[in-house]
């Protein structure tokens, strides 16, 4: 062969993942590691549902398969893991791997407690690792955008903050679906909360009064089920946020988030799928988004993009990459955001304000966040 | 190590691909195959800049280099390539690739004259290669959703059509961009002619009428330059279409379609960046898509993901996927677009209405092609 | 003169109209009498500020002039006054003129407290003439339409609802408006506790939750002076409602109204003055609406319209015309307004929620509603 | 009565207006002079149709009926004369009136030959009336703002424009519309012309060529009718247009305009009826504009506000009224758009592109219009 040269090196060796957990979420990030995150390789799936993680590793051609999460945490040739366990499993996930000395992305929420997760934190802290948490809103590139055109002051001081998650549904709760109570603050609303926060940075939410019901299934209202929230957030610097949430937009996936400011307004969410639009008899038409993996494709592919570089960043001893904007959602965000559900839990049974605790001592100085 | 299964395999062995042409958008599609397209592996470079395929090899990791295409041709561990030399060279790459069984991906227009295209593509179905020209506003996801309203009905029989492309620019034409007059039609427009065959498909062009004008550097008139034109086509169907482009758009990249017919109106085209919008004093604002890359990155992937499917597909023996529309542009299409972008200039040249040359007999019935 | 025929008459007598107050609201009520609303006549206008109703009298070339109210209402060539009055005077006023057997058409709030509002109404009632509040987003023809697709069903049954009101601003709250304390709910979010009462047409407000603050200017918290309010609604049919309110938008004049439901969901208001765009290397802008009289001055002229068609229509004994929704804005509308911004002091003022008071019973039966 | 003063006049006396013409856009005109247009009254209808005339009278409540034109001419209480008769009576008319000294506002277009035209806009300059041409378009509330952009230089030195004219339809022509030929040139496009020449003011018109075919309804085509067009337009400062209309759009009437220039881009046209949206199981939704008269309802009112508002100041002695932008289409707009449409009939006759003929001499200078 008369080619010159040779390149099989050169480019820094892949980051090395491990996932725990193989359920919905867990195997689209596997799918994302797989296929569209450069630079990171999906090496090890453990769950102990061996057949569900079997069948992922089968369909992606790789990985080494476990039912036990420590199998992963023990490996050395892990590098990092992503925790895509059920919630409850999330904070001691979080300490043991810290103490193994893997990096973590941990889907949201970090834990379902503040005590076990300042203890989650704290081992993160003490091992160094870098920590980073599902809140992927912020790599939606509109979301996005927007958080930039704040940083660069166009809204002036926050006065009013908006953010909202319809889930997309027919109009009923699927069984899965009919847990307990409080998924609507611990798991869809602790979204918008990092959203605010995010937006709102620099100020701590004080106080937040939230209303809830079973409004799409009137029937699981005995049963404790909430599928509808309405929260009203007072921070710091004196501005009042509202955040939304329902469980079933019969029009699809329904993300938006608003900042009114002394200088003006800056609005993010996606109204129609994409810019095609038809003109019939019946008047201007257009698809909506669907699907949070479908809206959100580019945003599950980029905060993993994200986390991967900054592994590669620490595990190569390069210096963190700079960003015009804070960005990667840390140890302090998982928290202040969990803090705020838990004060709307609160909220709701007393049918009055909660105050929202305030940040832990430690928190505000984790390891590898901006001061 | 407790795992209990190792996956190295299952997964069909990834398409190797050979780039020919490592300037900007062959340097691009590199960059897709390496990071973005599954199951594809970017194997080899060819260009007779060395330092540039070089340079592009080891930024991605990977690849063996060569000044000689005819080494990627003869390499029997490649499986296709990817045509990204200037357009002069493109017929006669084509033919040899098909002689040597490569599958062949190659960049627009495909050909600058009827002749040379008609053999390249009679190598092509001799040798039953898959070919696919770099048409890639068909996989745009809003260009792509009004081609499945059109074939839906939504739009009834086609009546008007208007497909349009303006480049970004400063108000000046870059020095590498100030060749002989003919660009605007044999490298823009053909791609506004490719959009309205298929929005129109089923019928063919039968007419054109082509000004063409420097208006954004009149000084560059009397040199031949040319960087504004509009041309009206005439279809058989009795259709009348209106493509337009412009060199130097001030608020960036502007593609947009439109198709007007007996039951409505579908268009696409998407006017801003992303859907956030910033509301101040001066009214509201929003960015504007500012390169091809980035408006169409996720079109570059996907024209890309669908020829090494299809390459793939070939290889192993399966059937080829299927899609509810008309996608893939190959042979055909290839051929119609540049007659139209011929046409144009015998038009621009006689201050008159041209006709379309007809399609070449050979050229209806390609090999792979939906009759 | 060969003309055949003289139609001097045929039409019915336009309505006499009376104004009481020649304030800015006043004035420009007198203006769209006497220039856009058909069949209706500016007869006479009274104010204290002789010299402003002087003046504007002139401006519109007709109109007799008095300090006194009490003269409009004795003058038996009147049919319907306006009242636009400060709001102090406005049940009072109400009261008189149902006593003289004026029709009344009265700005919002129609009182500012539910005994002198329930007094002026008896009156209204025991006089049967006609009464109309100035709600007059509900004429704005992008409201209009959201309330037809309510009323079609689109959105099913109302979950989340929200109506939120920016006044046009600079940054500071100008002199006039530093009255105490409570203008925001009783003259601004009024306007949204219509609009969400008339898209949720059959429940009752039950419960809100109001916070306030003084976040344009801070430095006027202390006299007790707000500027920015969030409220949370709780409907009789489970339905939870945000209205919120700003004295100071540098972009202009936003007014927005949604509904989310069961089915669907349905938005009103307008981002941007007109249609127009406008595309340069700044990005993508367009101008914002500045003014409520020029976003809304349609809905201006067609509440009047509607009132004038109303007096003609009891004047001359022809029924009421229908309407496929409900449109006028009446004596329990006005109530239950009233009856909301009340109850947002009293959450205000006690940190907590507050109920709204039940509709007065005679409310229900008001002559000439819709039951 | 204790009224203080009695404001009986001050303000100047109303315009009155006769109007030639009483079919469908003859009524709404006089509805708008009647209902809408301050400062003006309707005084006289003529129409060979008296019954057609008196019906309009009486709904109007005022106004004297003539079958003669010259009636109305002859009537010394006439200020000024609408003419919405046939087109083919426009030229005449316009002189007879001019001759009489009455100000003319004629439909479009103002004559159907350049010779008739020119002899008529020779009796208007003779006479010194006020002339004014029914190209309404430019009183469309995004026109009028894109043209202030245009003339603030947002988009530079105009290169590409596009003006386009959909009205509405269900698939077929009504019978009224199957006249010989030529109409969507005459009738249709000539306001898309009128356009384009307001947008590129200071330039001329050079060449057109035109495409025209029955496709809306083929069987139509050996009659010789036409029902869609597409027309480029060569202009003296080398910008190229584009103007389009089809006689059938079944979502209703779609009215467009665009100037891409050396510095940006203005677009103008509103693609929903009003801003409010529906979002279903079936995505994203809105109604569309339907009638001419109800999405420029206020453009209508507008020139004819102006044209009232012009007869006024010549009435009176007093300055015309000045815009920050051209506006009132006079003698010269009418006869450059004329022009055009003749040139398009050339074209369409020949196959080939037809210069449009240079103003006339004497249309430069027609008074009161700006040099």
């Amino acid at each position: 062969m008369a080619y010159i040269t040779q390149h099989s090196a050169g480019v820094p060796a892949p980051v090395r993942i491990g996932l725990i957990g193989s359920g919905w979420m867990g195997a689209f990030h596997a799918d994302s590691i797989a296929r569209r995150v450069p630079g990171a390789v999906l090496a090890a799936i453990a769950d102990p549902n061996v057949e569900s993680a079997e069948a992922l590793a089968r369909s992606l051609g790789a990985a080494k398969v476990t039912p036990n999460a420590e199998d992963i945490l023990a490996d050395p040739e892990i590098d990092a893991v992503i925790i895509a366990s059920p919630a409850r499993f999330h904070s001691s996930l979080i300490a043991q791997a810290a103490a193994a000395g893997k990096h973590v992305f941990c889907e949201k929420p970090a834990g379902q407690g503040l005590e076990e997760l300042d203890a989650a934190l704290a081992a993160v802290q003490a091992s160094g690792v870098h920590f980073q948490v599902g809140f992927n809103r912020r790599y939606a590139e509109d979301f996005l955008a927007a958080k930039k055109d704040l940083s660069a002051g166009v809204a002036g001081t926050p006065q009013l903050l908006r953010s909202l998650t319809r889930d997309p549904g027919n109009g009923s709760i699927p069984n899965a679906a009919r847990v307990p109570a409080w998924t609507i603050f611990l798991e869809t609303l602790i979204h918008d909360f990092d959203t605010l926060n995010w937006f709102n940075e620099g100020a701590e939410p004080v106080e937040v009064y939230a209303v809830a019901d079973a409004l799409v299934e009137p029937g699981l209202r005995d049963q404790g089920f909430l599928d509808t929230a309405v929260v009203t957030i007072r921070y710091s610097n004196g501005a009042i946020a509202v955040a939304e949430a329902n469980f079933s937009a019969l029009y699809g996936y329904d993300i938006r988030g608003e900042v009114f400011g002394s200088k003006g307004m800056v609005q993010a969410g996606r109204a129609t799928e994409t810019a095609a639009r038809r003109f019939t008899s019946e008047g201007m038409s257009a698809d909506t988004p669907r699907l949070n993996v479908e809206l959100f494709r580019q945003a599950y592919t980029d905060e993993l993009a994200d986390f991967a570089a900054a592994v590669r960043a620490r595990r190569d001893g390069l210096p963190p990459s700079s960003s015009d904007v804070t960005l990667t959602p840390g140890a302090s965000d998982a928290r202040r955001a969990l803090a705020m559900a838990l004060a709307c839990i609160e909220s709701v049974k007393h049918g009055a304000p909660a105050p929202v605790p305030a940040p832990a001592a430690s928190t505000v100085a984790y390891a590898g966040e901006k001061s």
